[in-house]
């Protein structure tokens, strides 16, 4: 049968989500809990590949596993392990055919900052702490150009098998108090891509890029033109997506 | 001049406020920080002495240094040292003769429980995460008889010089979804008074004690009788009152 896991996990103490050998990873950590209940490893296919320090809230993996595999105890068996750094909050027989990869239709992405003068202790982990104003009226016009379908080469930081096409369908700013939060959602997303979208929109939203600049800086499909890359502990996968879509 | 300092910190790795040889606390690692700038240690008097693992959002200090001292260089200095494990969001002249410890009339407190099957990594630091439903209702019947003054033996972890009366002017229990707030305001605490009434209050709330055993318990003024500490990291000092409240 397919196994599908949802997963929350704190990223602060990952080199991201790929098993990587000699470096504790959220997929090391896991097919190695896992492997010790079904007796073997599994190959895991994911929704969202993490980055080194990037949370998850909603993240979606699968694998394939007997089917007289105890579904509960296995939940129970590797939370037992893993908990709290890394909850693993469904684990279920998937319909045939369902790969977590795959399947997935978009991804939510949110990235938080934090603008007021000093950080706040219970969520330095998860917000990126930037003081001072940020225009946000300006941050939503540099925005626009960048939804819908586009080559995103100058927001990846390396050439990706597949090619650099991804579309972009919601790119949103929401702030209330000194919290500004970016919502992003495509079909895919390219390597660093939100984290560079977050990076070149605070630059405009800090008054230092103007808002035009930012269609310019698509247009010309070069990483070298994008801001710096926003860091990546303000970043979570909230959600993903499967099949259609609301 | 009295200085006053506004302090939040994540409590985890900090064997409490009190400043005691070999141990990392809180007091010791903001009087270091103090002491570096200011030239020599301050003696700092606290509202609220947290216990090992406990954490605050509205602590108050104060201490006394020479009328020359830059407050702002000295909070920026402060934070960029400590934060944001300990930010200090406020450092001001205090008006004469203010004292954190003895102008303070009353502390606020607030315990959180995670009731849902699993815990969310995102808050497992400052949540207890104790699955299970709890009653609510009957929580809040067993929490009535312990408002206003009453000796607090039985609440104590050990005896206290000036005795064990104390003035409970708010406990109240609040539930929203997976998450159970308890909270309490004191003109002050006793030693481990607020996690030993949380612990008696969630037997309450499980079924295992009856609401009307904590009238009982109270009145014993005998620390045996009451239930196991609620664990510290639940646990956060929210606000302390100074002067005539509203």
């Amino acid at each position: 049968m397919i196994v599908r896991v949802g997963l929350a996990y704190d990223g602060t103490g990952f080199r991201g989500w790929a098993r990587n050998a000699g470096q504790r990873t959220v997929e090391g950590v896991v097919s190695d809990a896992l492997g010790r209940v079904l007796g073997r490893l599994p190959k895991i296919s994911v929704a969202g590949r993490t980055d080194a320090g990037v949370h998850a809230r909603g993240q979606v993996a699968s694998f394939v596993a007997e089917d007289d595999v105890d579904l509960e105890r296995l939940q129970r068996s590797v939370n037992r392990m893993l908990a709290p750094e890394i909850v693993a909050w469904e684990v279920r027989r998937a319909t045939e055919g369902f790969d977590a990869r795959f399947s997935a239709t978009a991804r939510d992405y949110r990235y938080r900052i934090g603008t007021g003068a000093w950080p706040d202790p219970f969520e330095a982990r998860f917000v990126w702490h930037r003081p001072g104003g940020l225009a946000v009226a300006r941050m939503r016009e540099a925005a626009r150009p960048l939804l819908d379908e586009h080559d995103f080469a100058s927001f990846c930081r390396r050439p990706q098998s597949g090619g650099t096409v991804r579309r972009l369908e919601r790119l949103s700013i929401a702030r209330a108090g000194d919290r500004v939060e970016i919502t992003a959602r495509a079909n895919a997303f390219l390597h660093q891509m939100v984290r560079t979208i977050v990076g070149t929109l605070v630059r405009v939203g800090e008054g230092k890029l103007d808002p035009a600049s930012v269609a310019e800086i698509l247009a010309a499909r070069d990483r070298g033109r994008a801001s710096q890359l926003a860091p990546a502990h303000g970043l979570t996968l909230e959600r993903v997506v499967f099949g259609r879509r609301a």
